[in-house]
């Protein structure tokens, strides 16, 4: 049976977020039906919301940073029963047969994953509606189990600025000891030093103004450099193992290569589009330097990051929103006027007719 | 006691080469003499004769992939005798302390390697010169050791050309079974096939025009693909675990980049400089694809290649020149017409005054 959702939804790329009712699927035996609790606000959602990238459909309704309760399981799950607190993130299927999704790298696929929201379901081929709604139907192998004690709202943020700068800490093989550079402290920037720093690793945040150190070395950053001042950055030349750029519009990444060690690499999770200024090669080659590009993580590694989190009791910053305050939200986010990721409350969706 | 030497020299960037006599500086105790029998001709060869990189001194003695033998050793050296066969690449000594140097990776020493010719000698400070010559004295730690039964001419490009291919294969974890590409068919690009083939990769090369298919299947290529073909790229989308980029000048990456599979990486090994037009980062996001660059590699490894040339029967495809016929050869490898290293016959020198 189909379940009647309260929600808000892009209309069009130009018109602000509002109401809408839709009916989520009728639920399969791999399915499980969950009571959304709290959904966090990533760009990705406004990105959507507002085409920027040429391929949305609308109604849209975002939202891929999901907590929520269990209300319901299908026949064949196995890992959930009525009542747990579960999270949702970016990807709700995928085609489980391909070499990635194999290595358990949904986010791989190749058949491209499914996305939370704005995408095609794989069976019925309906349309995927998101977060910023009042419960969602996700099969069994995208839900994610959250840890106990650990804050649900703030774990919310988890689902995806979190496992987004964790994956790229792992697969790069950041430890206790290594040196480690974020670029940017926003919402991504400022789950990537609480992780890293975690993990043991002397953090250090590049940014471009002054200002962010004590809230950098809150946050559990070592050092903060001010990336636009040459002497702040030889100082640094040949240090990082790893640099996560969380930027997310094009900037020149040729100041931070020089401060990578030998092999060290830049990882990339918050740019799509040209390199621009053009990447100089020479520093690259002359020391076995690497630009890398990171998109989430799989679902296990999403299940350990939580796990971490649990017991590090990690959450992120957040700034605990009414979903009616989304579009007023968006602004603040596009002027970086959030510390560091707004959090709907979806008790707030009750108030809807 | 110095060692009056004939060589070949650039005088300056627009003055073709000629006879050229100096001494080689007294040797030390950690010191081989050398009496180069062959030197290979590789582009930094004639980029720095020619100062397209601005930073030559002159005179400049050129060649770096040097075949010879031992003619003396100082006191204090432990591994190398008289009449032995030996080979000398683009270092001839680097700090020994830093990090890079204590991991065998002298080619990222902190302090920047001592360059076989055109960088001052970090003892006495004289300008080192290179292997277009009868003699070189060079540190212990910096000469290889040529495996019995390999044939000394074809040897001689392993010590650039060899090393430089061999390098990235061995980083990123090329095995029996992994899918290689190579971009270009040259002095690197052919020696990439040969050393990933004999890896046991499947190895496939990238060119921009046909008519190369019978020499990249001699030299172990499985397929050959033009890629300026669509159709054929579209054929080997995420297919690549690396992708061996030995172009020296700029070219557009973004078509290579949807061929890795996901986690792959390009290594660029021939281009310094400007990557025009400039990279789009979506691919590289949406498969945690990465572009790195490699240089050279350490000597270790680079006798750990020797060794498994002469296991494999390994040299380059060459074609031997006299000292006397250098600036034609240089004409001819800006035409890309040589199959696929010139090599010099050091006996010719002794024509010389």
């Amino acid at each position: 049976m189909t379940t009647n959702t309260r929600a808000y939804a892009a209309t069009s790329a130009t018109t602000p977020l509002g109401p809408f009712r839709f009916n989520r699927r009728t639920p399969r035996n791999d399915d499980v039906s969950i009571e959304i609790l709290y959904c966090g606000v990533c760009h990705s959602d406004l990105h959507t919301a507002r085409n920027d990238w040429g391929w949305s459909s609308y109604p849209v309704v975002p939202g891929h940073e999901i907590v929520g309760r269990v209300t319901a399981v299908g026949a064949d799950v196995k890992n959930f029963k009525v009542g747990d607190h579960v999270g949702v993130g970016c990807m709700v299927d995928s085609c489980g047969h391909c070499p990635s999704c194999n290595q358990g790298e949904e986010q791989h696929c190749a058949e491209m994953f499914t996305m939370t929201y704005g995408a095609p379901d794989r069976i019925d081929g309906s349309m995927t509606q998101g977060g910023y709604s009042d419960n969602v139907v996700v099969k069994e192998h995208f839900v994610l189990r959250m840890p106990d004690g650990l804050d649900l709202k703030g774990a919310a943020p988890l689902l995806c600025a979190g496992i987004t700068t964790w994956s790229p800490l792992k697969n790069w093989g950041v430890k206790a000891g290594s040196k480690v550079a974020v670029v940017g402290l926003g919402g991504l920037g400022h789950m990537a030093i609480k992780l890293a720093k975690a993990m043991g690793a002397e953090v250090t945040l590049f940014t471009r103004s002054p200002g962010k150190e004590a809230d950098a070395h809150r946050l559990g950053a070592a050092h903060v450099v001010v990336s636009t001042d040459e002497a702040q950055m030889a100082a640094v030349a040949s240090t990082f193992e790893l640099i996560v750029d969380t930027v997310p519009y094009a900037h020149d990444l040729n100041p931070y290569v020089p401060t990578l060690a030998a092999g060290g690499t830049i990882a990339l999770v918050g740019f799509l589009g040209d390199l621009e200024p053009p990447l100089n090669t020479m520093p690259m080659v002359m020391g076995r330097k690497a630009l890398a590009g990171s998109l989430i993580g799989g679902i296990k590694a999403t299940q350990e990051m939580l796990d971490f989190c649990g017991e590090h009791g990690i959450t992120s910053d957040i700034e605990m929103i009414r979903m009616q305050d989304i579009n007023d939200a968006y602004e603040r986010m596009l002027k970086s006027d959030v510390k560091y990721r707004f959090v709907i409350d979806m008790a707030s969706l009750k108030e809807e007719a």
